[in-house]
């Protein structure tokens, strides 16, 4: 069976990294209990899955740089690691039948570099299009925290990175982004809204996962 | 007045750094001795012609990665390379007045990863536009060298990087690549015969200049 690729998107502090662990942690459990149909369950990430994303994430988020990374730019660095990520990790994959959380895809950068920047939607369209070779997320859960909330909570966490040091403004619409995006797509894209306790939002997904893991062992 | 975009492009081994070298002495030399028109000459590069470029360079070229960049990785890199180079460099020098020789540009990528790689030429197009902000070169000397001779020369400097060690049959269809692009654009793309001496081709490389430096000289 042709595994499955789940996306977990957010703005900055939406409880992404903890979400992603426990929702592993419980599908292998499940998979132990059930018969399993899946062959295993990866965490991964963008940027950074890769040997070379791990390099351009260290460009793109540890700021080592003396000179701003031009916006154009960003969008084809982040492209340059997802095309890597496709290719080397998620298509071998899915291919070999696993279940894949990845921590932010696509909607991610339409989110960001789109709404957050202003570049053009279309171009970004083509240019994921293209770094992708049209894989698309089985379902995207979009952890949808007040952005001020997520700030704080990123900033607790320690030194902040390129991202998290923009201004509140720009945050506020990458999370208009992520908003637009679960409208114009809402069987790919379902909000989890993430202001509860971890495990209160760690049962809301864990019941959105049941259903969809039924749905999908209908269509095989 | 607006300065000037030249570029350098051909095979590996074709001569282009050493030939830009030479080409900005005489240029120097040109200016001091006549009312200098241009502000300054510099010599650049891509990949690798800002701070960013440079780490990117590394990725590119010089192979310290286990595993292989993709195709489309590769494109996307080199995009990201030429997209800062042209906001951080290109824009202000030319703003300034500035003559730039510079060392490959749009035309090496439509060339390597379109020929050479058999990436869709349509999508390079629409990235490179992307990248370069519409910015294309002056003038572009093709310095056509046969592609064996070419890679003897560049592996007789010693260590060959990711690019030259590529097939033979790739860089026949890199320069297939150039011999098109130089059909398509006559005005654009001036092809410089690189067979001869140093100072043979750098006599050709004077003539083509001064006769289009009095062109746009008539031009303001």
């Amino acid at each position: 069976m042709q595994g499955k690729l789940i996306v977990f998107e957010g703005v900055e502090g939406s409880g992404k990294t903890t979400q992603m662990q426990r929702s592993r942690d419980w599908l292998l459990e499940k998979m132990k209990a059930e018969s399993p149909t899946f062959s295993q369950v990866a965490i991964t990430r963008e940027p950074g899955g890769t040997e070379l994303g791990k390099a351009l994430r260290r460009l793109l988020l540890e700021g080592t740089l003396n000179h701003p990374i031009q916006d154009r730019t960003e969008l084809l660095l982040y492209a340059a690691d997802r095309s890597q990520h496709v290719e080397e990790v998620l298509k071998p994959m899915l291919a070999a039948g696993g279940i894949i959380l990845c921590d932010r895809y696509t909607d991610s950068t339409i989110a960001y570099q789109g709404y957050g920047r202003g570049l053009s939607l279309s171009l970004i369209e083509k240019i994921c299009q293209m770094a992708t070779d049209g894989l698309e997320s089985d379902l995207t859960l979009w952890l949808d925290v007040d952005v001020e909330i997520g700030l704080a909570r990123a900033k607790a966490r320690g030194a902040a990175d390129r991202m998290e040091q923009a201004e509140l403004a720009f945050h506020q619409r990458v999370q208009q982004g992520f908003r637009a995006l679960a409208a114009a797509h809402p069987q790919r894209i379902v909000r989890v809204d993430g202001s509860g306790t971890e495990a209160e939002v760690q049962g809301k997904i864990q019941a959105i996962l049941t259903q969809r893991f039924r749905e999908w062992s209908l269509e095989n």
